[in-house]
């Protein structure tokens, strides 16, 4: 899989997920082009990329987590740098995509997912790479080709070795309404039923109540999400759950965002697994039973695959006799 | 709210759905704008309008139903025709979104949906009014503003008149897992409990398998979706939750698209009622148990709103706590 | 001139005309690239390319002949894919350019030709090639390069094998002012005179009275045209001919629309011969006095030179003294 | 028609026709804006709006005449400034449109009129008025609303007055191939025959011969054209229809460029009257037979209707029941 | 000066400097419009307008002053939320414009200013309204109009009342070669000489050394800066200038950025009197002889004036005979 | 540094300096391709590229010298040309950029030089190659990648020659307080000090007096400049350095702009020497103390790089500890 010495493909990383970044490069036999970001006491970042990147195939690697504004203006501000620096292409390696949850309009909203994605367009990407996009919308807002990879096959994989036979006995679980669709899509791939929560507030001042529709009674639960943010969902999910009878609880999310007291309530959730990829850096004092696996070979292979102009959905995709993405 | 003489407005119709345009403008104590609108032999459209629309605030309503490429052309040409005849603003008005299902990339296909937006903005149009879009990711397809108005709040006022006090032992169903949003909001205004249909095929070949997630036995079942198409989905949902045990079940879809066998597969599903929108004409022939509500008093509200630079949005949304548009 | 292992030329054909494409296909030793288009029932279509397009020239075979509405979408959708798909180059090949006749402003009108261009260009189209234009503006309306082949050395060709020394006695007849110039190129090529047809009509509501402008008396006549569609031009203009003396009329046309009454009108008009290109699929039932040549070696010549970057005008065009195109 | 005082209405006139955009001026009772427009030694313009003109309907008067180049920059340059200087809209009142001619390709060329309108468009123009274009391709070149008035109106009632009685032996000409449709236009007016002259070339190194396509013969001939650059297209025009004898030769041209040896020829040619318009600055030395009309009146109320969002269309055109703008 | 009822204009704020945006309402007796902005523990913004703007000139105030790029996504979301309720002119009124330093390219580097004027239109600003922009190339970068307002004047006012007759005993000192313009307009508005500081490094590894140019012994020294971020300029400046025999020094900044260790720098340095402005919100703990002055007059009455389309340059600039903007 | 048989690369030249452009092709050991520029005699330009550019590299050269606007439509009109002849790159090679001293807004001015920019970039060029801007604010204006080149080192390099052990005793003079940086980085080149001229008015109507800020006297200066246009700075500049004491006075500017009075104003200088690039081709009759150097070297040489995608910038820059450009 390694680059030969007469390829043209750089790898540029912003500062979001250095580790990620490296780990991509030593999968494709490839060095970090030299990149010097500075960021100044008033907080303005100052971007000079250290090597020609002339006629290259530019790939900056550089997931938006937080703190998201940050790490998408440095995004940005490397893009813009490649393409005044006459990069061939510019590819937009976005293992995370903040903001992805602003996908539509909610009253006199912006419709911040869009604007990213015009961002990223503007300052001169000609292509996007993303993993387990919270909404399939956003693929729409960008005008250039768009490959957004999905980390379900390892968790499914995960869960086939874990569970054993276990896994008859297993049911997939959405935590909302909105995520219902991923979920299903998990059900599909280990043969499992699904289950979903409907979270609902009987009066305008009470406190959220969570229906369970479907069984879980006995069973061992694996709640199937895209992100972790401050676990506040997934905690009273666990629970629920719990005090229906369900024998034990897995959950995976594709992005650990973690963020506030998340590592609190995923401690106290009583979940037993829950398993998440590396698309965000995970800061130190994780609870015990988060496990990560590596987005780095999915994404070191697509990268390789869309340098050499080889396919990237034929390895990742299989279609139904529909005509639809399968697992 | 009738026009005063002095107004600017104007509204030109295309030929999709000439009764609603007609209804918007009784509403509006208006006219139709005269717009001639040939189709040669060979397929081409030829568009005139026939009057001034030099700086006026043109409103042009048409559905991008069925025969679809021919409606949306005539839309396109129209918008185009009202731009170059140096019109203020061009608002398309389009109650029916078609290719509006094909809103994300399934393998090497187009984003349709994105597609079409970038046309009808390129073609000229300042703003976009639509009703119950089938996804919620075309309001960001558009750069210019988008209003999405919605039938739900006419849908749940039918059902509470028609079941009164049985509206405590009735279930909204999502026919699949795409649609649980939308039967969840239909679920919250009517105050009653969801439940989902989840179809698998067992195996490669093998025909499919509805899940019912959720308790349906003795219940008052009411299908909530966004469009009937063929009905091919309508029917096998029905049959299952009456084989559940279901009392009775009644539907609502804001889109009566009914192509192919749609009008046998209603006869021949059980439902009791069918309550749907005249975004799309009816073609004749419809099942009795079809009823239809219009959407004239909505949009020309609207339309009247935006023309005169008042709110749209106070008047059909509410916010809950979490800032969501509620109903 | 077949294509080497290593190419990355593709050949993507919509529905339109696939017998000139397959055609084409066969002229470069290549197949067509699998690509599926369903329509649905509600009119829909739904297009995806079946193999990998990445980095690859794309060209997207596809006349927008009637129904030209549906057709022109297939291409867009097509252009479209292939672009999300991440086609190197994406050239649409439209052998007949549907809606080119409305190439101005008449009253408050679209420019309906120009419209079509720029959905083609946002839909990804990185070039354009065409065959005969109707109007010569409409390369303006692309900013994109184009290709406008002719068939124009094809009919002068035969002209001069069917008739020999009479070509001598032989007047090139334009059927109405708009076309006089492209008559004009071929009674020079002939080297034959040129005489035009004026339609007037004496008062407002009497029918038309057709001018004789130039000598036809004893002549052969050709008419040349660029398309013919409902022949409803052709009819009059034959008939007015041998009322004006000619011994006999041949006619030619690249575009054989045939629309409404054609085959009815050229079989009544007594015209000798009409010969026509393939650009558009010729439906069953044409009168016997019609003539097809095929474009496909034109066509195919265009695209393995645009393919390899060879130079595409050197072929079809001589400059004249003037600078300009000549034949 | 002058203006009242609470107009917002602004007139500014670069310096290749002052005249005329004084004479426009005085029709609408108002003031040229003061502009200042210098030119440095080393041929650069300093352009600068001397009043504000923040949201105000800006018309900047400027024909593309000789020296094209300059007065072209020099319009560019003030459409940036009034659009920089926050103006309603900027309207471009362009009387004569240079490079007009560079209509489409020729061989490896620049479509310069296409160049020229994205450029006006891309300065900042949010609409451009014109006087008979010399392509009807040029309107679909903007996007921007384009009205396209024209002078034929003047040119027919100066032709009936002078002619009276003589008008029924009159025949109109097209001096070339290219201006068919223009005469024709005229032709229909006057309700007069229509001839042709067609040019050819016996062999590559012989001089022109002109075909006179109709009958001349005692005839009172009306050349129309578009503009008279040079002349030596109408020299030898003239002098073939004395030659077919021709009773008189007239001749009219909406725009005089009159470069060259415009002078001479025109006074050799023999024409007994050459009518033109003001659209461009006549410079000294005309010959007698030279007569000018003003498109003032014109002008100004095209503008003062597209300043009140008034129809201008419905002023100059009639539609025939082909749907096509008549005189 | 205040707004009257029938008023349609509405002033929103982001949350960088909401003392300035409260007293440009309070100037013009009006309200700031409700804006909830949250931002979440992953460091997203969820920004929500919470009256109608439809129709209405918004203005957004945000200075994109430290964190940089957390005001500037704010600033953007904003705008484009503002766009997406369909305001009729959006105006992004941007105090202190970040990343104003990297106005060009060093090396391989972005033109992060550039970036930042494109992402600001691309949202939707309609005009832009800045104060003493660190570049004038900044004006070009945007498409948009935009007005650069200066707080030059106050300065010059200042330092008039503050020195009185010792004013004929004063000089202004650039404090480095980039900003000898700005220096010079305070020392012509004063009508005192003009000193320059340039900054050497005489080897590579020694420290700079800093050359006075011109003279300021005896003298009263005013360093004119647009800008003072770390004061690390600041203060070598002083020293320089009291080394060289400097009777005192004072200091004008428009920005007062204040990071790192400036006040400290300040403090440190010497300088008797750094006068700013409020274009950024001053952090508590700024040294006694920082003085400030208030924006709000300017920008109130610029905005006022661009709501009613009033000139804004009239009140701000007189013109020299060169045509040049003055002070 | 040859060309090879199969490259691609092709260089056109416009007429405004076919002595560089022949100079360059020299150097680089290829032919200018074949191009037809004709003026016709009402100004317009005809353009014809003569030899298939398809999908090659196309270099224009064209410096936009005076005639400004002629030599600049030639240039846009050639970029336009190759881009609809399907090149594969567009380099703009502009070696003296006209219009870059109106690069702000001066009052209710254009910003001329972002205009031409602007109209570059949408003729189609893919990127720029220019010589010393006099604005570094123009990089922004592009959004393609831009190489500005300079001249410094040949000057340096002349003078270290020229004046041998005398550069101790030398001074940089920047001849205004505009050109300070550019001064400053020649002073720091030569390691020489700095020296700044400002012009100042004392009243309204009386003539300017330069004030020579830092020491002159017994010095040998050196004026550094970007341009010479008329002189009419240069001659005031060496008048008041001599009337200072200066020994002797030398200049340099990369552009020889040369227009009005400029030989005659250089004459009367008293300057020793002026040397100047051929970024412009110099008109005869200049002084013998101008002292021309050729910038073929540097332009093939930033040309071969740009065509093989090898990096410009290090062959032409070394970077500071503070990562900025130096000589």
């Amino acid at each position: 899989m390694g680059l030969t010495a007469a390829s043209e493909l750089k790898l540029l990383a912003g500062t979001a997920n250095l580790p990620l970044a490296n780990e991509i490069a030593a999968q494709l036999g490839a060095k970090l082009t030299t990149v010097e970001v500075k960021k100044f006491s008033d907080g303005e970042y100052n971007v000079l990329i250290g090597e020609s990147v002339r006629g290259k195939d530019v790939f900056v690697i550089q997931p938006t987590s937080a703190p998201v504004n940050d790490n998408f203006m440095e995004l940005a501000l490397l893009i813009d740098a490649a393409r005044r620096a006459s990069a061939h292409r510019v590819i937009a390696v976005i293992p995370y995509y903040g903001y992805a949850r602003q996908d539509r309009l909610i009253g006199r909203s912006p419709i911040s997912a869009a604007l990213v994605a015009s961002i990223i367009e503007n300052a001169g990407a000609d292509a996007v790479v993303c993993v387990d996009l919270h909404s399939s919308g956003i693929e729409g807002f960008f005008r250039v080709p768009i490959d957004d990879l999905s980390a379900i096959w390892m968790f499914a994989e995960h869960f086939k070795k874990k569970l054993g036979k276990e896994l008859k006995n297993a049911v997939i679980v959405s935590p909302d309404v909105g995520g219902v669709k991923r979920a299903r899509n998990l059900a599909r791939l280990l043969d499992v039923p699904l289950t979903v929560l409907d979270k609902r507030r009987p009066e305008p001042n009470a406190s959220e109540i969570i229906h369970v529709i479907g069984e879980v009674s006995g069973k061992t639960c694996i709640i199937a999400d895209d992100m972790v943010d401050t676990a506040s969902t997934l905690l009273p999910a666990v629970k629920s759950l719990h005090a229906k009878g369900a024998k034990q609880v897995f959950a995976c999310a594709s992005h650990a965002v973690f963020s506030g007291k998340a590592f609190e309530n995923i401690a106290a959730s009583g979940v037993k697994e829950l398993i998440v990829t590396n698309s965000i850096l995970l800061r130190p004092g994780a609870p015990k039973n988060v496990t990560q696996v590596s987005l780095a070979p999915l994404l070191s292979e697509a990268i390789i695959r869309i340098h050499e102009n080889r396919s990237v959905s034929e390895l990742f995709f299989k279609r139904n006799s529909q005509g639809q993405k399968t697992l």
